[in-house]
């Protein structure tokens, strides 16, 4: 078994996954919600969609046996496993520093658009935009008439989702830094969640 | 009443709207949907964001009273009346060449997206990418489970939606080309819509 890669609470980060590799993505403590994106290694420009997702899944709600399609309306990334419940948004935009400032918070405060910049400066890489993100674990039910919540996300310590990669990616993770509004759970305390990558290119 | 402009039917049509200033989008003969973009004209890289505004209106169904928001989560369109039954689409893609490709259709199918490009070209701009555009007449309901599905539009004939821009904006109209699946009727034939800009700025 591969070691695992840490995604720090509150933080992001990137991995390189060759087309047909693997990754198990953790959900370590239980709860907490992980703002997900992919990008064509060989151009960014190419990014998984979940408005094109839609069109081609049919449901808002994808998961085991679910391929994620991208802006090119191409297979970019399968949920071969998802032991979580199922449960993860594709209506909702990665927070940033409006969100929380409209939150109610004064100076900093990370957030899961800077958290995509941050992770891909890493490899030296930068976002064409910031698409909308693949919210993996996040709770959003969609309600008679079409309203929508933000409620605590279902999925337990150590429950995970099994993705594989359709072409050569970039994926972007960042443990979502909400502390106001609980999605990451009723104690608002975002936490660590872990992956690994496996399997031969 | 000022003069109706046309949106013909399978193309699109960009029109330039001072903040305050309200537009009212008729939906002609019914049905018809009408994929539509708004950018701030001051700086083309904010505009309306499905995605934001899920989070800022707590529902994916806008009407009446409702404001949908920028990518910078700032207000740019508002609902000031809907009589056509207020089921619009924030959920899905814009129809693209690759799309109608997958449908089975072999050569040229006008799409939206082309339609949005185009219609901007006209005014001598261009956008800096295809956001998810909110789909006005659209129906797309969602199941439980989270399915979706195209169906037709209940839009009347003459129903109309009326918007009032919240800053200044470049808006895109597109009648929806699409003639396979049957959004725009069972008939599948796109139809011409039509539009009016009033009130000073």
């Amino acid at each position: 078994m591969p070691d695992l890669t840490t995604v720090p609470a509150r933080k992001g980060k990137a991995a390189i996954l060759a087309s047909s590799q693997k990754l198990r993505l953790v959900n370590t403590y239980g709860q907490q919600v992980v703002d997900t994106w992919a990008f064509n290694r060989a151009d960014m420009a190419e990014f998984m969609s979940t408005e094109h997702s839609h069109a081609a899944l049919l449901k808002i709600l994808p998961t085991t046996g679910d391929t994620m399609v991208s802006n090119r309306r191409r297979p970019i990334l399968t949920f071969l496993e998802d032991t979580s419940g199922g449960i993860h948004d594709t209506l909702i935009a990665a927070c940033d520093a409006r969100r929380y400032e409209m939150l109610g918070v004064a100076g900093h405060h990370d957030s899961c658009a800077d958290n995509l910049r941050a992770a891909l400066a890493e490899l030296g890489l930068a976002p064409p935009e910031i698409p909308a993100p693949l919210n993996m674990f996040m709770n959003i039910p969609v309600g008679a008439g079409g309203s929508v919540s933000f409620e605590p996300s279902i999925a337990g310590p150590g429950s995970h989702v099994t993705l594989r990669a359709e072409m050569d990616l970039v994926v972007v993770f960042s443990a979502c830094p909400q502390d106001i509004v609980p999605i990451n759970g009723a104690d608002c305390t975002p936490k660590d969640v872990h992956f690994e990558i496996f399997g031969s290119p």
